[in-house]
């Protein structure tokens, strides 16, 4: 599976990298951001951006290169959907459609075709790493939106995810109004095929992950805890013996100011 | 003077802040950001942005509050131009007008009145630091034409300015289209004029500063040497012994990827 490179800049020793491949899981062009240190890298850390992002945000925002620099991990941040496209009602509104896909494989009518972002990370992401970049371990972590991601993929494959991270994921979808929008839309109102895509419901029913998972959530932040559900999180781990770190950070928002207080903290928990 | 918090997002122990003031010298609103570290400060770094930013671009990019979180200097990044004004020709260029404002005061008719950035960040932004925030330590330092106005301000005025730092730095405007288009523009046709805001004639009129001057220049920066004629200021520099240390960095552009991977260097230089 190859790779167009749109745009390069030298960042440290290393490169910040804009890209776009096909994904079969899509079946459309996928944007891509990755850095690459200088040294040769045996790993990688993919990260799941939130909700109107692009493959831009966090590469651009969270500063993760300088923590990255003298690693041999490199970071992969792919866009938040499929583009190009003009489905019903997938532009009208910033938490469905476009900048929203929510990390799943949709399977309503108007969705089913493109909107695979769970395939595409699982199978598309992961191929490219391993064929273009012969990276042997692989790590998640993702923010809002992304957190879901990271958590659902995570939990769903702790065989080809090493680690799971996140900041102020939603962690209960099914329970919250973002995540029972987008359910709804990708899945229909069978609230029983909603279960594979929330991490709560996962951990409910044993799917567990090895590792420790490691969560910073902001105390300020403007959608805690109605979208993002956290302490649901924390309960289920509990009952369920799920290594959880979830870290409650007074004062600290939904932003990527955030992201990038702790950011140094994720990387060196990916690494270790 | 007083000014006003727009919004305000904890970062690392500190506060990265957006907000605004009257200007006396743009007799308009000008807004700006800052980070301001937990600990007391005593010291603050001016960091001027170039052609089309605001004050969000370098706050929000380069990753420089990693590198204060622990000092005791906060970093100020003020708008580059007047807004909110309907100028003949203000709106038209992404070089010209709003955007690019080229920290001068205008004395061209339809620019006099409220294009005095020179006088903003000298007057205005310093009067902020002493009186707001109890700074009894200034530097300066900027990217691209605020690289340019961090030099042209702080050769001007070096008992205010303690340190001068640059990246890709406009440093002969008189000698280029950006510089030659805004100073026809802003200052008129008389080229006497336009010596009170070049770098390389300050420093050729005796202009020196005591302090050595710190610039990084990437290689591969699009702009570079058309635009920003690096090697005119090494020259002048050396014939009238203004110590300066300009680093060439292979491979590097003109962007914030460059900016982010030497911003530690020109903060422990401001610190120093």
């Amino acid at each position: 599976m190859s790779f167009e490179v749109i745009k390069k800049h030298k960042t440290f020793g290393g490169e910040t990298v804009f890209a776009s491949h096909q994904s079969k899981a899509t079946k459309t062009e996928m944007k891509f951001s990755y850095f690459l240190p200088k040294q040769k890298v045996d790993s990688a850390i993919i990260w799941l951006s939130g909700l109107t992002c692009t493959e831009e945000n966090f590469i651009t925002k969270a500063g993760a290169q300088f923590h990255l620099k003298d690693s041999n991990t490199m970071i992969i941040c792919p866009d938040t959907s499929p583009r190009g496209l003009d489905l019903p009602n997938e532009h009208e509104s910033y938490d469905f459609g476009s900048g929203a896909g929510f990390y799943l494989n949709a399977t309503t009518e108007d969705y089913k075709e493109n909107y695979n972002m769970y395939d595409y990370i699982v199978n598309d992401l992961v191929s490219l790493l391993k064929d273009s970049f012969n990276v042997n371990k692989i790590s998640i972590s993702g923010h809002s939106m992304g957190g879901h991601g990271a958590l659902v993929i995570g939990l769903r494959n702790p065989e080809v995810f090493s680690k799971i991270s996140a900041f102020s994921p939603i962690v209960n979808p099914s329970q919250c109004a973002w995540g029972q929008k987008a359910f709804t839309g990708y899945l229909g109102d069978n609230k029983e095929d909603w279960k594979n895509y929330d991490a709560c419901e996962l951990i409910q029913s044993g799917k567990l992950h090895p590792a420790k998972i490691l969560i910073d959530q902001g105390l300020n932040d403007e959608f805690y805890p109605n979208q993002l559900l956290s302490e649901n999180l924390e309960k289920v781990c509990k009952d369920k013996d799920q290594e959880l770190e979830l870290r409650y950070q007074d004062g600290f928002d939904h932003s990527y100011y955030f992201i990038s207080s702790f950011i140094k903290d994720h990387i060196e928990f990916h690494l270790d």
